[in-house]
């Protein structure tokens, strides 16, 4: 195993410090690219049809016709972390509209550009230790998410400007996890998480009717959920009624399930609800990856 | 002088097929930069402290301190012009927050990528030939700009989706630009321009308390304007307002002001304001680059 880790690139496997894409790609130019963000656990992709369905949707939404199979971006991904000897692993795939000539409309025929980045990752759960150090720290901040009407929120872009203004809002308080409303003052998620919050036993997280990305993991906590009969509602909130929910928590696929110690200075905390479906969490994580075809 | 052009990349000169950056650099991931397009006209750039000004206000929005003096970055560009036997060129620079650990939250202490890239454009204006082949086809579309309270429209920066989203809806269209609304349906600018029409005699442009791009041609214009006694105002519009105008125009520092021949098939059209105003621009350059120390 080489001191230096190896990222897949265009195609072929090459170590990180020649892992480049040209200054003239549109991934670099404009953020005009697609990823996904995945997890390995015991070298198996948690849900990766899931992954491969958001993918497709962000290329719709992007008109990115890429033309790649997802065997042969599953391929990618295997071997990049077999070349890296990973099991527990954070993964990160990303689908440029490649090089094209100067000009900002994107022509239909696209040579895309592919990167596969591979870290190692504690698995967590059950058998293993959370990746998170503590529970998070979340402020609300002034930056709101950017509308559907703009940008669609289901895409799962290169563009993070909007996020990184939100984290930079952080600067100088202990928070680590922004959360925006959307224009109207809606709360709608972290900058890199989906939110959820307990009230009188109901598990509530903001609705993706509004500006919220369809994450993966908040999909799978809400099956979880209705799996072990805890009541789950989506819709509208406002601020008032997060600060005062009894637990309350965040997700996305590196974090799972990660309790929110203090919103805004105000203590949430983990409670029973939060426990229970973090346990399930770990035990579908467990049953879907470690165990399968044993 | 070489077959292959030479970008300016972290300092060096390097081929064109060697300009590249690390997958791991934000402006890659994020799109977390900040850019300026300018013209050299003669060998001189034309405004060059104003796109000094705009590029400070775009990383002071970023939170992003390059620690680069604007002599240094005017270097590269010279260097690159230079290099490239360039005096009539489209210059674009670029610089991102460079290669950070892979969080979202950007760290303040910054070693940033500064990507300088010139292509010929011909001068233009009253000795030479219009950069562009037809006055423009406009179109508007459903894509909104992004509000300020998202990612102020102020900065310029490498997030561009909107944009794009908006000039893919122009497919199977005649149009070549896409004319974008606010989320209220006021005239906000195109996907890579700001708009101008006249009626009876006056200049209308949307105001940048909209999410309009501060564009330096948009500024220089409203000062020719002045110049030449013809009124000028700035505001906000509907798009009746404009599909009325008696004239219409586009502004950026590549097209310079270049007359909308139709919005949404309606016939615009140049007139004797447009005439005016570009006789204004070409001899306002001339002055200011070709004549300049002469």
């Amino acid at each position: 195993m080489s001191d230096q880790r190896l990222y897949h690139v265009d195609g072929d496997l090459v170590p990180a410090d020649e892992a480049t894409v040209s200054v003239d790609d549109r991934g670099f130019r404009y953020g005009d690219a697609a990823f996904e963000t995945l997890r390995a656990y015991g070298g198996t992709i948690l849900e990766w049809e899931r992954h491969v369905e958001r993918l497709e949707a962000t290329c719709e939404t992007l008109a990115l016709e890429h033309g790649l199979a997802a065997a042969d971006l599953r391929k990618r991904i295997d071997e990049t972390l077999a070349a890296n000897n990973l099991a527990d692993a954070y993964v990160r795939l990303s689908i440029t509209r490649g090089v094209q000539p100067g000009k900002l409309t994107p022509q239909p025929a696209v040579d895309p550009t592919v990167v596969v980045y591979a870290n190692p990752l504690p698995r967590g759960g059950l058998e293993g230790e959370s990746i998170w150090d503590d529970p998070a720290t979340v402020r609300t901040v002034e930056t709101r998410r950017i509308p559907d009407e703009a940008i669609p929120s289901s895409a799962k872009t290169h563009n993070y400007l909007n996020g990184i203004l939100a984290r930079t809002e952080l600067r100088g308080t202990d928070a680590d996890e922004a959360l925006l409303c959307d224009l109207e003052g809606t709360v709608a998620e972290g900058a890199t998480s989906n939110l959820f919050f307990v009230r009188d036993g109901t598990v509530h997280t903001p609705s993706t009717d509004g500006p919220v990305l369809p994450g993966i993991t908040r999909e799978t906590i809400l099956e979880l959920a209705a799996d072990a009969d805890v009541p789950v509602r989506d819709g509208q909130y406002d601020l008032e009624a997060v600060r005062a929910a009894d637990e309350a928590f965040l997700t996305n696929r590196t974090w799972e399930l990660r309790p929110i110690a203090t919103l805004d200075g105000r203590d949430l905390g983990r409670g029973p609800i939060t426990e229970t479906l973090s346990q399930r969490y770990d035990e579908y994580v467990e049953r879907m990856c470690y165990y399968s075809g044993h």
